[in-house]
């Protein structure tokens, strides 16, 4: 298994046991988050209160996986390709299955630690909208 | 228009002319290209190759463009989402019209230029395959 693979699964466990310092820490200071279409969450501040409004927003039942990655190197640089399953209960308790064909950049840092710069669960289909 | 999406015109008019020491220089030096699905070139030596043997294939008829592109910026690295248009003509001497969803990332070097880190025009296809 690659090594980014290994982070993004811990990733996504500790955004499911809500542990946001945990999440922060994948992320390099500058980094961007999708929050969604049209709104993106830039610095850990931002992406902080992001991740804060999603657990609220999905009553603390996200539970996010990947299913299955590919990750293109090129040098400190790495474009990584997920198959992204959220699932989640709806505000009326409905359990709901969102499927993503996700995008993710990393890049190393001096420390040789892979830390995620762009994170953007909706991929390709931002072209579509 | 996002610098990058200039960058990204210029880059495909130099594919387009066939001025390969212009296209190289839009790559970082350890950039990987994704010449198609389970075959990558990295570094320029390689990617010279690669564009070679495209050109040779589409007998020096490709013409890519981009339909739309979206930027995502995390600090001095980039996420670049496209729609890709590639025209040729095929062997048989038949137009031919491929459109992908591409995946580009770049970064932005220490002279604040951006540079091509990752090259992958088949975008999460790749989780397709």
């Amino acid at each position: 298994m690659h090594e980014l693979e290994t982070i993004i699964h811990a990733a996504d466990e500790a955004i499911n046991r809500e542990d946001l310092d945990a999440v922060l820490a994948f992320y390099t200071d500058d980094a961007t988050l999708v929050v969604r279409p049209g709104l993106n969450a830039s610095g850990k501040d931002q992406i902080r209160k992001a991740f804060t409004a999603i657990a609220e927003h999905f009553n603390h039942t996200l539970h996010v996986t990947q299913e299955h990655l590919v990750v293109i190197e090129g040098g400190d640089t790495a474009l990584v390709l997920g198959k992204a399953e959220i699932r989640a209960k709806d505000p009326a308790g409905a359990q709901v299955l969102i499927e993503r064909e996700a995008t993710y950049v990393f890049i190393k840092d001096a420390g040789g630690n892979w830390r995620c710069a762009v994170d953007n669960s909706y991929g390709t289909s931002l072209l579509r909208i």
